[in-house]
């Protein structure tokens, strides 16, 4: 297990490879002393708290470099311990030295995620806001940032509070009536009980419901690109994207890998997802990437089929898109025309009428790119999003919500059928339990660890 | 130009990439006043130099992170200016929305080196420091590391401020002659002047000799590993290495690209170069390869001919030796025997004692790397190094004492002809200007340009 609070952990705090400057962490009980071993400009021991010491880095009698040391002394630090920063140059020889030299002076080096784990530990944090702080180091969308920060800021952890208050009341009023069990009083108003048990099945249904939008607005809200070689995929995602991310060729068969691109439309993520072209091909690595196609096209949530009208007729056409639908139910199917510059739109609009909507564009012209862009944002449910409500993300908070809603359900069942206090008081600890595991206010050793082994080292 | 001291400039200073933490540096008279418009805590411009705070990043009414803020008041910073350093959590979009948000709040974005160009131009650094921390920041042996600290440290600075006081002491002297020159009076004591002269030309000479070895030290001494293919030229890599850099296979011709490594042999820095087998090959990626190692031979200090007695016999053993030792003129090559495992040495050693000295080894049985280790060493004259003298690694520096030297050498040859005081002071001047230029006494803004355009951003 990770947890050993008596040693002292160092790591590389920022990114590996060439920068002005890196910072070097370490924390525990003997952070300062080993900082009076291997500074000289201050001794680091005495220095107040939120302290900052200009200094050289020694190694014996040798110096290694010119630093700066920040002091954080615990229980004001982000560990709860007592934490030394040490900046130095960013040159990889330089901070493979340092560290060697903090290891030989005493600290151990720390494992992934173990800075965050006595940040919890110490209570400076709780689980969901520790979890909170991967998901914030990991962020690519506004949305995604949004969400992890809101996180982190106790949002959830206060949502959970105000749930777990209220049981914890009625869980103790319910035990209470065990040990008068004889006299058969209850002390917790069961009308009462109820309607807070109603209120907070709602509650968790919606904080359950919300994940799958809070999941899709962190990735992007998948869109897959297909149609067949020489459509304009690529030409389209690049028109989407303003740049030149994927090798537009006039080659058939080009785009071999799928491409991944994050883009916001009024504000909304996108994760757009071009594949290679739909078609039997003989090249061996080009069908790869057919494959990845279809598999991709299972995971997105919009599917713009691209044709060129001047290659794809309108019964062919009908077929396609009867196939994408019955292969992928429940994916919305945009039908999107290209090269529509060579023809008229009116034409068009008359020759496909059976096809139901098709959006015509130009991606090499640019037109109608706009009208295409508000297709995918009215395919979205916003409301959600737009309230500021808060988004799960997490699939552990959602397995321990779900667990929390059947307690619930179940409590309110036996209450249907005048159930003793007994089994009440079970469920309801049951919920707790559940409740307590987001938080960490209940925990063990292989949740800690299956959470924290996921961090970055240095985090 | 890069001066614009009244502007207020901000970088990352951290490397790019997923970190625990990254931190961004603003540096000028805004610094603060920004920080005071972003960041909710502590009134920033209110608070003591060398201090650390928690607080809130904003954009408008948005939270982007949780932040540290540390404050350091100029003069007492890197750059001399008032710098804020900003430590926020290690993601990529959260890193581009702070940036952006302090250049939207009236800060510059910097531009590369420009934070030690304002160290320089504040005082904070002389020229010849503030190269040392782009050489710092880029070091990956142990004695570039040492060099470059020396000289950051200002070790160098120091020798040439002693030479300029002598120097300049004498030009006061010989111009107050030209003042007093209808009396024909000498100030400047000839004799005195002959002997600091002397003096400095030693100096002088032993600094630029040091640049071949400070530059050899610097890089680790080249070593190309050359040989036939399957003489077992990548065994032998990774066996100085101890470990598995090199793809070693059975087929002839696998290293294909040239392969470097620095290794520290008896604290002696040596590079290591693997080359593609010496033939003349079919394949035209591996011709590049094989053109690549003869490229390579000719940087090399040391080259080390690795045979198999098995392939090649005394006689076309000795006309390979005869072209290296032609086409490598002032090379060191050491003959390499490998395979000696499935040989008596002594019969070896009889058998190619035409050839001279000839080091028998089994890389792959570990037989004798240690000798051959021992050899390499040998070939370094490493009395200059061992010394603790300054070493030069700079060529501007070298180029810079050059020219000094060459005005100290005038001087000299015009008092040997009984030249008058007009001519000896504007030598003497002239050697003042180039060791200014060195240290950035005397400057001009190409020079400048040339030097901190080269760092990266964010130092």
């Amino acid at each position: 297990m990770l947890i050993s609070p008596d040693d002292t952990i160092v790591a590389l705090s920022t990114p590996a490879g060439l920068g002005a400057i890196a910072v070097i962490r370490l924390s525990g009980a003997e952070a300062f002393r080993i900082g009076n071993d291997v500074f000289k400009g201050k001794r680091l021991s005495l220095a107040d708290s939120h302290t900052i010491h200009f200094g050289q880095f020694f190694s014996a009698n040798e110096i290694i470099d010119e630093v700066v040391a920040s002091i954080f002394r615990g229980p004001n630090s982000y560990t709860g311990e007592n934490v030394l920063e040490i900046s130095c140059h960013g040159s990889s020889f330089i901070i493979e030295r340092i560290l060697q030299v903090l290891v030989a002076s005493g600290a151990r080096p720390a494992k992934p995620g173990e800075f965050t784990l006595r940040a919890f530990l110490n209570g400076k944090l709780d689980l969901s806001q520790a979890e909170a702080v991967a998901d914030l180091v990991a962020t690519e969308t506004a949305t995604a940032h949004k969400i992890a920060l809101q996180q982190l800021r106790g949002v959830f952890s206060h949502e959970l509070q105000l749930m777990r208050d209220q049981l914890v009341r009625f869980a103790s009023l319910l035990e209470l009536e065990l040990d008068f069990s004889e006299e058969d009083v209850e002390f917790a108003n069961r009308q009462e009980l109820q309607l807070i048990l109603h209120e907070l099945k709602a509650k968790l249904e919606k904080l359950i419901d919300s994940f799958f939008l809070g999941n899709v607005l962190k990735k992007g809200i998948p869109v897959a690109i297909v149609g067949k070689p020489n459509a304009g995929k690529s030409t389209l995602l690049n028109r989407l994207l303003n740049d030149e991310r994927a090798i537009v060729s006039e080659i058939p068969g080009t785009t071999r890998d799928t491409l991944e691109e994050h883009i916001n439309i009024e504000s909304v993520p996108f994760l757009l997802i071009d594949t290679a072209g739909l078609r039997d091909s003989q090249d061996a690595i080009e069908r790869i990437g057919v494959e990845r196609a279809r598999q991709k096209m299972k995971q997105a949530s919009i599917i713009i089929y691209l044709f060129d009208p001047n290659e794809v007729h309108l019964e062919e056409l009908a077929k396609i898109v009867a196939v994408l639908k019955v292969d992928n139910p429940g994916t919305s199917i945009l039908v999107t025309g290209n090269k529509a510059d060579q023809h008229e739109i009116e034409v068009l609009d008359a020759k496909y009428s059976s096809i139901g909507r098709v959006v015509w564009i130009s991606a090499r012209d640019d037109q109608n790119i706009d009208l295409l862009k508000a297709e995918l944002v009215r395919f979205v449910n916003l409301e959600k999003w737009n309230s500021g409500e808060l988004l799960l993300t997490n699939s552990r908070h959602v397995e321990a919500l779900t667990k929390a809603l059947e307690s619930v359900n179940s409590t309110l069942s036996l209450m249907d059928g005048q159930e003793k206090s007994e089994l009440l008081a079970f469920e309801i600890k049951n919920a707790l339990y559940n409740l307590g595991l987001i938080t960490g206010e209940v925990t063990n050793e292989d949740l800690l660890d299956s959470i924290f082994s996921k961090f970055c080292i240095g985090k």
